[in-house]
């Protein structure tokens, strides 16, 4: 099994670092035989080969079983012509990622919210966002004085995403929300009528619909009401972030981005937060989430489980990064998850 | 001085009713010759006239020295060929009021927000939200199965309403918080180049930039860090609607629509809250807040700052609707503000 990990930038290369030898453990210890090669991507690619997604990269990718990337950006490229992020951007297009899945789940004892903890406590709401279409593909500068930025949705585009929340909240909660801005725009009621459309094979599964604004307050007031949120590129990513809140920390969230039979991508929420870059104390949490997402969905048994318990255990034991107010650094967290695992 | 009255659907005539009265009572007690119409708008002018913004009550905002705003929409609407919210928009656009001011204050005793105390109080964040351009005018159902919105800014869109921001920031704590997706839009780019050069004009102002969907998590985890937040129409929803969150209560909020010359359009940040309304429960203080913004921004001396007074003494004292877990009714509550007044 070949894993392709691209560390990018800013504090992704020693995150990453801390999932990859959790995964070497894992598999030396279950003989999974996972196989890993390096690859540069985002910034990293832009200094040595003048572009984020170099097409020995991307070559790479589409041969892999799954990749693995840390984090990408940084102020320092931002008058490239092309920033690190076009390279997050097309890479999954190229690969077709559609589907985003971005878990959160407030650990009991997660006393390090800014929430009060009877508001918190015992979500668990997993975003499904569309990650191929919308705003993200459409930006033209149209002049000196002017730009847009063009969002657009095919219905097809909106069914196969929407299959993917549909069959998740049938193995959780049974509760799928969609989140649009359907009182304003005309690609959300295309959203709502396909969603509705999909729903009518779900019989099992109950459906509502909340406005993007509505939804980023109840995110907040009242988490434990949702089980799957589904919604557009855009949307997701800003609420996906919000969600983080209510568990503490963007640092302990991870993510998959899946399409139809190529590889996943699996990467922390987080970004590059290039301003604590080297330093150590950045939270491997994610990236290591993000790892047991990437054993599940290549259908490892329960070593998907065992690397999810060894995290939750870690960080309930009191091991910290600063992030959470503890004073573990990156690879010290790291050796302490390999040593639950052992 | 006329007062255009658009008390709207859902529980937007129960609140306004409220801060007319507030307003009225003022007017006789300080002689400052307020006179009211009322004009139908919304869902309710769909019922009456065929269409949400029906020309009479256009032509009477026009006239007008202000205009007072309860809310619009509801589920009753939702097919029909233009929505209660097309008016909202129409309306924006038709006075050209490009600026949307939504002030957020935690009052010490906040104590009904879902955030930790030691989080949200002493929070005192305004929200300039550009309102008559972005996304919000580009729909399209391009066939059965696709559809499009068009997202887009000129120099000049961004200019006008980043000077609002900046003079405003002045008066405040000095400190602009411009808010984008400047990784993935061109628009987004434009925001940024373009604030960067009116903030030269500003230079006792302090101005720094934020992914939104970064600003989002911010503005929950660390709110004391901001004083203007300035952004586009759609994020500026999403961010406002969100802060209301660490005042305890959308219901709070008041907001200003103000455009470069003509009469200013008044109204609560909450919505028309169909399933409540009729209940004499909603919360009126929205509207009476944003009745004290018309006040002072038709130079009428300190009878805004009176009314608000008033307002937060009134929470303050216990008095308060069940949004703020209280047993106040909606009348009631009006009722104890205006005798605050006298
Ligand atoms: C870096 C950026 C382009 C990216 C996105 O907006 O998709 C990130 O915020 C994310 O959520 O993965
Ligand atoms: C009702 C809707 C069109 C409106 C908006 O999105 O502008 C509302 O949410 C607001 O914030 O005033």
């Amino acid at each position: 099994i070949h894993i392709a990990v691209l560390p990018g930038d800013g504090i992704g290369p020693e995150v990453t670092r801390e999932a990859v030898a959790c995964l070497e453990l894992l598999s030396a210890e279950r003989q999974l035989g996972l196989h890993f090669t390096e690859h540069d991507f985002g910034g990293v690619a832009i200094d040595r080969h003048s572009e984020p997604l170099p097409p020995s990269t991307l070559a790479a990718c589409k041969k892999a079983d799954a990749i693995l990337l840390g984090a990408v950006g940084g102020d320092r490229w931002n008058d490239c012509a092309e920033r690190p992020e076009a390279g997050l951007l097309k890479i999954r297009q190229e690969l077709g990622l559609y589907a985003n899945l971005r878990p959160v789940e407030v650990l009991q004892g997660g006393q390090w919210s800014p929430l009060r903890s009877e508001v918190a406590s015992g979500s668990d709401i997993l975003v499904v966002r569309e990650l191929t279409g919308g705003i993200y593909y459409g930006g033209h500068r149209l002049s000196e004085d002017q730009a847009s930025d063009l969002c657009t949705y095919t219905r097809a585009q909106v069914e196969r995403v929407a299959h993917v929340a549909f069959r998740a909240a049938r193995l959780r909660k049974g509760k799928v929300t969609q989140v649009d801005k359907a009182n304003v725009l005309a690609t959300s009621r295309l959203w709502r009528a396909t969603v509705d459309e999909v729903a009518k094979a779900y019989p099992d599964v109950a459906l509502d619909h909340l406005y993007v604004d509505a939804c980023a307050m109840a995110v907040i007031t009242e988490p434990r009401r949702f089980d799957v949120i589904l919604t557009e590129n855009l949307f997701g990513d800003i609420l996906s972030d919000l969600l983080s809140v209510i568990g503490g920390s963007i640092g302990l969230l991870g993510s998959a981005s899946l399409g139809s039979g190529g590889p996943g991508l699996f990467e922390p929420v987080h970004g590059s937060a290039p301003q604590i870059a080297g330093l150590d104390i950045a939270n491997p949490a994610g990236a290591i989430a993000s790892a047991a997402m990437m054993l599940d969905e290549l259908g490892l048994g329960d070593a998907g489980s065992v690397l999810r318990e060894a995290l939750e255990a870690t960080l309930l034991s009191g091991c910290r990064t600063p992030d959470l107010g503890g004073d573990a650094s990156t690879s010290g967290f790291g050796a302490a998850v390999r040593e639950r695992l052992q």
